[in-house]
């Protein structure tokens, strides 16, 4: 099935492996006429969808972005892969995905395989995204896990960046790289489009364009590429208030979702009102559901088959740590069920990263029509006591505290003062600290205030449009089955059912995106 | 009124200089919300009126270019400009930057300056384009020009490559660029979209995207800025018929047009029938005037005051060498006279690098109805005595010879046979070289043949988006005039108009984009 879509595909022009020849680059394709055509209808579709019905306030900013913006967002340091080289040849892997191609060979060809070993390559294949660059190493070294090419020794896993650098500017002093994501665009503009839209939450901004990720060795063809088109929506709301006026218009969809619990107990996804999944705090909050709702249609009115789409919560292991909620749609294609667009509630991270880093508040506020008493919660780290038991760590310690909820700060006031001291967990250093009494103050008091000052949550939806055109094309295909067995001329005929009528597909999308009254 | 557009732009968002809380990165620009809307009318325009009217074949190319395709572009040795750095801090300048503000402050502040200076600077002025690093080494000495913001004394100039560099790929060892055109994109997939037009010519491939060059000092704000939207069109066509069947649409059609012989003689634009223009060969050929007459369709119906849009030919020392012809599409605004789009007769030049440089053939076919009988001129070159003659340059001389024209071959075959020996220009070498008749053998030989493979010629219409927008916007830009001395009260009102609204002039470009009947 994939060799014939992908076989038609190129051979009608919708992708063509990009400057072909000179023999390509791995994991840049150009769209032909067909997929230009395609491409636009479904971007043409999205801003209609998203855009305009939301009354979303569209930016378009560089995809050169000056370092210390990438810093603030956490990419130059974390925003990488672990790769091995050969220690011969030079060439680079992915340390995963040989560990994962090794330990799938085992389980599946291996027929003389002991039951706990099956057991064993399994949990690593299970536990495979959350494996340290030390234990990779040593899997590695374990199996005796060589280069496949060359059957070399490798390299241990170190981690290599995927941002594609470069310079700004004559001097050669100033770096800058290629976005790898849209959405910090919009983060550092939060100030301009916050007073644009009239200083009122909720509002979500939007953006088009390419983005950039260095692949260490782009495999999955037309999924995983080194440049690729995003739409992404940064929703900006109120984290005290994360209710949707629009929600009841989403209310009663049903579709197939796939929350944590069924994962962890080995079930698959199962059709789920959203309105329920809400109101049962499967999902976290209204507006993640709204958004939920509005991708599902978007995906289903574009021409996704609803019974290969399902929304699949993450598992608390691969959500970043602030990251309150996050789901994506998932597609089944050839390739299994791809990740097509993710739904994520990322707290108020990056808009608090990027004030940190230029000084400048990114906040919002909400005016008082009088003043009120307010309890504030007053936490105050003593940072010489901490600075004495933490040393370097104590920045991450204070962090920490500060960032504490009410609850949590309460309860620890009263177990500092029952016991004098108390546990700690610290995500930022990944493990439990002992807290005393004289290292913090911890305190509510009360205070007129005229406005709350507050920095907002962010919900994102963030779509790979290539994945999406892509699966949309799988959904699509079709072969006429032959009757008889295949003679010559049958064949001849399959061969031009196979090749898919791009125009068939185009008007579909023309009439699906420009003609029907949604 | 530059800056009362400028400042209207920027408080209505409709550009946000880029990455602001930061202090921002010159010559990057975002585009805010109305600016964005506008930008998305003003491409869905273009693409009704070149790719859907014209049926041109859309590709969608990445940015990122490895390294080969733009040395055969040439870009890599040749896409330059001449920098120079302050010796001490190591600020860089553009080195004809420098001298033409020098030159222009002498002629326009120095009241003491002689009449024959004078003339000097002016000359300088004038062809300040066509100086060596050489010359214009020489020339900052001569005047004494040191760094404007520290007086320190400069370095002599030297070539800056304007693309951005990266590295595709973990190694390191694969060198990118940014594309500093889309129009690369195309011709190396000449192949393929030749077979998708079932092999027939003419046909034209397009494109939109970004496009990046790593200016050494942007200045001109929003007009000369790092990364822009460039939509570019090739349309092949062979060099033997450059007639256009459509061109009598555009015939009749009358505006400025700025010939290389008005502006030798020191006159200004005129208007003129483009039919006559083409028919009088002003305009080098038909299909090159019908662009020009689309171009001018479609700028002056998206709202170009036409009285301020001028079509101005390229002067022979601005035309690359290979080029038949150049006009430039040029629109007045409050920085003069800007080129918004280039519309370039590049005859078989870029096809011909790729085919050289992949060993691919990007040719086309004229298949005969019968066999014809032809005349072929046949160029053969003796290497051996070249080689003696001219050593190191002795391939730049045959190439030279194997390009002559019938014309000039049978010219120089007859030179050869009456005296022995000939001059001969060699454009690359910049100089003339004496031939002997022992060097070449030229002769024309009876064929039969049964087709004609030739390299088709490019006919280039390439638009800045970002800065036809701008024009645009000044176009559109009116301050209602204030009819007494201004009072408090007046200049509140008149900041208020000033302030264009961004909502009408969204509605002029949507409904001149979507619903009018053309």
């Amino acid at each position: 099935m994939r060799q014939a879509v992908v076989n038609t595909l190129e051979r009608k022009l919708f992708y063509i492996p990009s400057f072909k020849i000179y023999r390509g680059v791995a994991g840049l394709y150009d769209y032909g006429p067909p997929g230009c055509a395609v491409k636009a209808n479904v971007l043409s579709f999205w801003r209609q969808h998203f855009v305009l019905e939301e009354n979303m306030l569209e930016v378009d900013c560089p995809c050169v972005t000056p370092e210390i913006v990438l810093k603030a967002s956490g990419h130059v340091e974390k925003f990488t892969d672990l790769m091995v080289k050969d220690e011969k040849t030079g060439t680079c892997y992915r340390a995963d995905h040989l560990l994962k191609d090794y330990c799938k060979e085992k389980v599946e060809k291996d027929l003389t395989l002991s039951p706990e070993k099956a057991a064993e390559f399994k949990h690593v294949l299970a536990v495979l995204d959350d494996l340290s660059a030390e234990e990779l190493g040593a899997k590695i070294k374990e199996y005796g896990i060589v280069a496949p090419d060359t059957k070399n020794p490798l390299s241990d896993p170190y981690p290599f960046n995927l941002m594609f650098q470069t310079s700004i500017g004559p001097t050669g002093l100033s770096v800058g790289y290629m976005r790898p994501e849209t959405a910090q665009g919009i983060f550092v503009n939060f100030k301009d489009l916050y007073y644009y839209n009239g200083q009122k939450l909720p509002f979500a901004a939007a953006q088009i364009g390419q983005a950039f990720r260095n692949e260490i060795s782009p495999r999955q063809g037309l999924l995983r590429v080194r440049e690729f088109t995003l739409a992404e929506i940064e929703h900006f709301v109120d984290p005290e208030d994360k209710s949707h006026p629009k929600f009841a218009h989403v209310a009663g969809l049903e579709f197939l979702m796939f929350p944590r619990e069924l994962q962890l107990s080995g079930e698959s996804a199962k059709l789920v009102k959203l309105g329920e999944a809400v109101s049962k705090g499967i999902v976290n909050n209204e507006t993640l559901g709204y958004f939920i709702g509005r991708v599902y249609l978007f995906l289903t009115r574009l021409g996704i088959d609803k019974t290969r789409l399902r929304f699949r919560q993450h598992l608390p292991n691969e959500m970043a740590h602030y990251a309150a909620d996050c789901w994506d749609a998932e597609i089944e294609c050839s390739y299994g069920w791809i990740e097509c667009v993710g739904i994520a509630d990322r707290s108020a991270y990056d808009l608090r990263a990027h004030s940190e880093k230029s000084g400048v508040p990114l906040v919002a506020h909400e005016k008082f029509s009088k003043p009120r008493e307010v309890e504030k919660l007053v936490i105050v780290p003593s940072k010489k006591d901490l600075g004495l038991a933490f040393k370097g760590n104590q920045k991450m310690v204070v962090e920490a505290l500060e960032s504490m909820s009410e609850k949590e700060a309460m309860d620890m006031r009263a177990a500092l003062e029952s016991k004098g001291e108390t546990n700690f967990q610290v995500c930022t250093l990944g493990k439990e600290v002992v807290i005393t009494k004289k290292m913090v103050s911890i305190s509510m008091e009360k205070k007129m205030e005229h406005q709350r000052v507050f920095t907002p949550s962010v919900i994102e939806p963030s779509f790979g449009i290539g994945r999406i055109i892509y699966c949309l094309v799988e959904h699509s295909f079709y072969t006429r089955p032959s009757l008889s067995i295949p003679s010559t001329h049958d064949l001849a005929n399959r061969k031009m059912n196979n090749s898919m009528s791009s125009g068939s597909l185009l008007l579909l999308l023309l009439s699906n995106a420009l003609c029907s009254p949604w």
